[in-house]
C-alpha cells in the first residue's frame, strides 16, 4: 500500500464546507460555530497538539455560504495562514476579561446580518459526544450577547459528516491500521513473561512508533490472570507464565487512528479464559457478516449480542460494562455513531467503525475484542488485519 | 536523582480534599463539581488516557465534608475503584436520553441536603482556563432540573490548589524535566542537516520515550532561516546548513508535564538569530533574578519585559504574538497562572512555572526561550538545566 499523502487538497475542504452548508439549510442556520480540537481541524485543517493547553480558545464560524471564518488566539494565526482559511481574526489571547467574546460576537453578528439575519439561528454542537471549549461564564456572556440571535443545537451537521469517511481519510486510518496490526502481529518477539508491565507498554509504544506512527495517544493494558480494568495504565506487576496480556491502543497517522485490541497469554491458557476469546473472536465474525449499507448500528448490535448471549458465561444478559459494541472512528479514538441496542444509525458507504463484543468471563474478568472496518458497498473491509480466531500463547 | 514514587499515598488526597473544603466554607458552597480530566485526577487519582474518547461524561462531587464521590460511566468503575474513592456511583453509558444527568442530579441534591441545603450553592469551575465537559444540552437540563440549588463559579478552588505543587509532584515534575534536559543536550547527536522534520520530530521523541519518559504529547517545532509558527507539526521539508531548529515539547512522567523548548542552528547562525537568543536568554535571567515568593507574575513579567523591550529589535513593543511571558506546569502542559502585564497573581512557595520570553527579531521570525523551575522560599530552583548561554550550532 503507498504512504497516504500528509493532509488534504483544498478541494477537500470545500466540499465538507459545502456539505455542512447543505445540511445548515435544512436546519435554517445562518451559521455554524465550532470550539474543539477535531470540528476545528475538520473545517480547517488546523493541526497541532497546542490544544492540550487549556489556556485559550479557538473558534471557527461557517457562514451559511462562502469560507469558514477562524476566531482564534494570535499565536495560531501563523499556523491557521497555512490552511485554506483567508479570513482569520485574533485577539491577544490570554485575555481574560474579554478572551475572544467580542470578537466572536461581532463575527456573528456580521455573518448572521444585522440585527438578525434570515434565521437569528446559529448552530453549536450540543448534544451527545460533544461539549462546548470555553469558560461557561464566557459562554453565557456570548448567548447573553448575540441576542436576539440564538445559539440551536447543531450537532447533527458535524456528526453526519464526520461519520462518513472520505477516501483520503479512509487511506490514512488503514495506514495506521496496518501499522499497529504488524506490531501486534510482532508481539511475541517483544514481550515475555518477567517483564513488568511498565516495560511492556514501553517496549510496545516504541515498537509502534518505529513502524512509522505519528503518536501512540491512546494506549492502555493490563495483565494478569484475568482483569476487568480495560481503560488501565501501567504498573510494576511482573508478567506471570499463565499471565493474559491485553493491549488496546489508539495510534494516529496524520491525525487519524487506529483502535483495536488483542489479546496474548503466556505459556499457557486455562480453557475458560479461550473459550471467552473465541467467543468475542465469534461475536466480531456475525458482526462482519451482517455489515452492508441500510442496516443499523443496532442491528450490528444484535448480530454480536446474539453471540455473546449464547456464548457468555457470567454476567448478564451481556456481561460487559462498556456500554455498546463498538463505535465510529477516525480523527478521534471514538467517534459517533454507537453500536447499541437503540442507536439505530442506519450504516452508510464510507463510514469507518470498530466492532467491540465484550464478556464477563469469570468475576472481574473481562475479555473484549476490536477490529476496525470500512462499510463498503457489498459488505466491510477489514482496516485491522483479522485477529487468529484461538487466542495466541506467546512462549 | 531518585525516581519518583508512582501516584500518591491517601494522605495526599486527604489533604487536598481538605484544601478544597477550606475554601468552599469561605465561598459557600455545598458541594463541588468538575468534570475535565486534571481536576478528576487531582481529587481522585484516577488516571487513564480514556478521557481521548469524547463519548462519555465522567463527573466528581465533592461534599462540604468528607471523601469524594464519582458519578461516572460503568467502563470506568473498576480502574475507578483502585483510588481512595470509596463513592463510586455508575450508568451504563453511552445512553444518549439519559447520560449521567438524572445520577448526578440525585448526588448534588443528596449533597446540598433536600430541598436545599445550607447554601444551594454548588461550585463548579466556569472561569478563565476551564470548560464544562458534558453536552451544552445535558449541562442547561442539569442546571434546571437542580433547582433551587445553583451552580456558581468555583474556578478558584481548584485554581489556587492546582496552582500550588506539593513536594510530590514537584519531584515527577522535576524529573521529566532532567529526562528532557538530557535530550536536547543530546540532539547533536540525533540530528544532522539532510534529515526531514519527520525524520527529527520521530527521532526526538524516541529519543525522549527511550531515556524514560512515559509519553510525549506534546511536540513541535520547526527549521528554517527563520519561522514564527511555533506550535507547528513537522512536515517533509529538509533541514539546510545554516537553518535553524526548534522543538518545544511537553513530555509526561506519570502524569506530570515538563514543557520547554530549545534552538539550535546547523553549521552556523546569522547575527541577528544569535542576537535574538541572546536577548530571550538574557530576559530569562532576569527573570530569575527577580522570583521569590510574594512578587506577582506582572513583576516577573515586568522584569523579563524590559529586557525584551530593550533587545528587541523589531514588531512592536514585544514583538510577540504569545500573550504571555510564561505560565503555571504541572498535569497539565500549561496551567494557571500566566505572566503577563495584568495577571497579578502572587508567587508562593511550591508554584511550578515557566518563564518563556519570545519576540520577532525580524518579520515572520521569532525566538522563543523557556526553562521550567519551582518557586523556592529563596528564589527559584530550576527544573530544566538552563540552556546555554550562546546559540547551540550542530555540526
Amino acid at each position: 500500500m503507498t504512504l497516504p499523502d500528509r493532509g488534504f487538497p483544498r478541494s477537500e475542504y470545500e466540499q465538507r464546507a459545502e456539505q455542512a452548508q447543505a445540511l445548515m439549510v435544512a436546519m435554517d442556520l445562518d451559521a455554524l460555530l465550532v470550539s474543539t480540537e477535531p470540528e476545528v481541524r475538520y473545517l480547517t485543517g488546523f493541526h497541532t497538539p497546542f490544544w492540550q493547553s487549556p489556556t485559550r480558545p479557538w473558534f471557527v464560524v461557517l457562514p451559511a455560504a462562502g469560507t469558514p471564518i477562524a476566531v482564534i488566539p494570535e499565536i495560531g494565526a501563523s499556523s491557521m495562514a497555512g490552511t485554506w482559511v483567508d479570513d482569520i481574526r485574533t485577539w491577544p489571547a490570554p485575555r481574560p476579561p474579554d478572551d475572544g467574546v467580542s470578537l466572536l460576537v461581532d463575527t456573528l453578528r456580521e455573518v448572521a446580518g444585522r440585527p438578525v439575519g434570515p434565521s437569528g439561528r446559529i448552530g453549536l454542537p450540543m448534544g451527545h459526544e460533544t461539549h462546548v471549549r470555553m469558560p461557561l461564564s464566557d459562554l453565557d456572556a456570548l448567548r447573553d450577547r448575540i441576542q436576539p440571535l440564538e445559539l440551536v443545537d447543531a450537532t447533527d451537521v458535524v456528526r453526519s459528516l464526520r461519520m462518513v469517511k472520505s477516501e483520503r481519510e479512509v487511506h490514512k486510518i488503514a495506514h495506521i491500521c496496518g501499522i499497529v496490526s504488524g506490531a501486534f502481529e510482532g508481539i511475541g518477539d517483544l514481550l515475555s513473561s518477567g517483564m513488568t508491565e511498565r516495560e511492556a507498554f514501553a517496549a510496545f509504544r516504541m515498537d509502534i512508533l518505529g513502524r512509522g506512527a505519528d503518536d501512540v495517544p491512546y494506549l492502555v493494558g493490563a495483565t494478569g490472570p484475568g482483569f476487568d480494568d480495560i481503560i488501565k495504565q501501567p504498573g510494576d506487576r511482573v508478567i506471570q507464565p499463565g499471565d493474559l496480556l491485553m493491549f488496546d491502543t489508539g495510534s494516529t497517522f496524520d491525525g487519524y487512528f487506529s483502535d483495536f485490541d488483542r489479546y496474548v497469554s503466556f505459556g499457557r491458557a486455562d480453557d475458560d479464559a479461550r473459550r471467552a476469546y473465541e467467543t468475542v473472536w465469534a461475536a466480531t465474525e456475525a458482526g462482519l457478516a451482517v455489515i452492508r449499507p441500510g442496516i443499523t448500528t443496532s442491528d450490528l448490535w444484535r448480530a454480536m449480542a446474539n453471540v455473546l448471549e449464547e456464548g457468555g458465561p457470567a454476567g448478564g444478559p451481556l456481561g460487559n460494562s462498556v456500554g455498546r459494541l463498538g463505535h465510529g472512528l477516525g480523527m478521534q479514538v471514538t467517534e459517533w455513531p454507537s453500536n447499541t441496542a437503540g442507536d439505530g444509525t442506519v450504516l452508510v458507504e464510507g463510514m469507518v467503525l470498530t466492532l467491540e463484543p465484550s464478556l464477563t468471563w469469570a468475576p472481574g474478568r473481562m475479555m473484549v475484542h476490536e477490529e476496525n472496518l470500512v462499510v463498503r458497498a457489498d459488505g466491510p473491509e477489514l482496516l485491522s488485519r483479522r485477529a487468529p480466531a484461538e487466542m495466541p500463547i506467546l512462549g
